[in-house]
């Protein structure tokens, strides 16, 4: 479908953590009409892990993240972002915990519905765009590892999300646990209703990955009229996917969903890869029945380092770009 | 000075817990101009003494519990009050923290200043009215307290809010760590500004007296144009004045502050004392320079039990029926 330039656009963004948040952020710069963050909840870690673990919850930390991105640039807006991103210091109880968390947390027991907390924080803090958890319960990830047994060809299983992204051997699959688990009747009317759908980037097994994990997510990405664009990551990540080449995030992304048809696969062209390599990619990407883009959407040089974030702004003109064309 | 009908009064309650809660709600339905809660900060007890020993901040207890108490009663307002109210349960690190303990904590931490926590909270929830702590530190309360030994002459120094009001003995005379320390500039300026000041009711050795141990209030209140009334207690308070008599609540309130001039005692008329008492009453307040006031202020019986709490909308009309008497 071409998008008609008279609306703003609809945005829905798949995802969790850092990776999400700039999505968000590039969404907003694109005057979104709308935005919907669709949210991982297999995070196990951290403030999040110890919460849901003592408060038998979705982890709210991706939750959180991605409402901190859709806040206002206004000074009221920055004050509630700061505020929910604020983490305690020291070592005690506290120590680690962000406050965002804990005002999910709270809302969500007194209201008995995440995403009634959600909607409420959004409210308060004059956010733009919703932020919906991808399920309505916690999720975890099991994977496939070889690598950490002397014989390579041994796959042992590795369960959590954190155990996952940190497994010093070579992830070869990831499934849910419970597995094919129903999506929440929000993440897929988002999707429906969007004209535009991001995945990506981000931690590709924890935070990328279990969204196609979930049938209901892949049938509704099948069956909206919006562009669909997989966002590659800019560098790869340590831990879970180190040392894997852009081409292997593809292939992983196609493995794990199979039946899934997106529209294009985003790489960046400044840093990226060779003519060879391009061909390789696209051959990649065809395998998806999707295009290969190759745009610049990289974060100016940070005191002369290469940054491994995406820029907002660039990501916008790139995505409205995309979205344009039929 | 007669209070001038035409503007709606500006009311400063001085209290702290559920007693100035309750102050607060009549001051609201008395249609108070502008509300200024003078909150104690010497609480070392539940979720505040954690937050207190752990981040080294003020014990944000009563402090939100007045914030709570400022909430408007729309949906939204409703919501913030149950939302700061709300304790996360189990047997968890997070048990029995209010959310608005965390998000007092968190703000503190993210603006550097409790002060301007209270404000944007107020802000956020659309509360009526100022919550202000009358010192800027922690405060500890220590007690003479006599009866823990043998010895009935025995006085023994009893430290910490949980501590004396607690204690098996009989608390005689209470001080605060550091001694004499200064108020806020807020809470002075909340108290000059007032047209009516309340102090009470409460725990009258951790809520009401701390007040009389911070000169500058003293001062304030001396100085002050505004009718000051004091709140006194509907029932004996466990602990820390079980078996006070409403005689003793005053002569303990003039010991700690013999300097201290205020206009009212107020006490309760239906269940109130004896026509023999009254006299005693009278000239005990007389002590403090006073007048004793006999009203019906307290809440109608539940499910046939007397109560001892004060009643929002009676406490409002006489409140304001003093304030009008020249």
């Amino acid at each position: 479908m071409t998008y008609n330039l008279e609306n703003a656009p609809v945005f829905t963004c798949l995802g969790g953590g850092h990776g999400l948040y700039q999505t968000l952020r590039a969404a907003r710069a694109a005057g979104a009409g709308d935005i919907n963050a669709v949210v991982t909840v297999a995070d196990d870690g951290g403030s999040s892990g110890r919460l849901r673990r003592e408060l038998s919850m979705i982890p709210p930390g991706d939750l959180r993240m991605a409402l901190s991105a859709l806040t206002e640039d206004s000074d009221e807006g920055v004050l509630w972002r700061s505020t929910l991103q604020h983490r305690f210091g020291g070592n005690g109880a506290m120590a680690g915990h962000a406050v965002g968390n804990l005002i999910l947390a709270g809302l969500a027991e007194e209201l008995g519905d995440m995403q009634l907390a959600l909607d409420t924080v959004a409210r308060w803090s004059g956010s733009v765009g919703r932020v919906i958890p991808v399920c309505q319960q916690p999720l975890e990830i099991e994977a496939d590892v070889a690598g950490l047994d002397d014989d390579p060809r041994v796959l042992r299983s590795v369960r959590g999300q954190v155990a996952v992204a940190t497994t010093p051997g070579a992830v070869r699959r990831v499934r849910l646990l419970p597995t094919a688990p129903d999506a929440t009747p929000q993440a897929v009317e988002a999707i429906m209703a969007a004209d535009l759908v991001t995945i990506g980037p981000g931690s590709w097994f924890s935070s990328v990955i279990p969204h196609l994990l979930v049938p209901d997510i892949v049938q509704a990405l099948n069956a909206t009229e919006a562009k669909v664009v997989v966002i590659l990551n800019l560098s790869p990540e340590a831990g879970e996917t180190h040392g894997f080449s852009t081409e292997r995030h593809i292939h992983v992304f196609g493995q794990h969903a199979p039946e899934l048809r997106v529209d294009y696969f985003l790489a960046d062209s400044v840093k990226g890869p060779t003519e060879g390599e391009r061909t390789h990619l696209r051959r990649a990407a065809s395998g998806v029945g999707a295009a290969m883009e190759f745009r610049d959407v990289r974060e100016a040089p940070r005191s002369g380092e290469v940054s491994t974030r995406h820029d907002p702004a660039k990501l916008a003109a790139v995505l409205l770009d995309l979205l344009r064309t039929s």
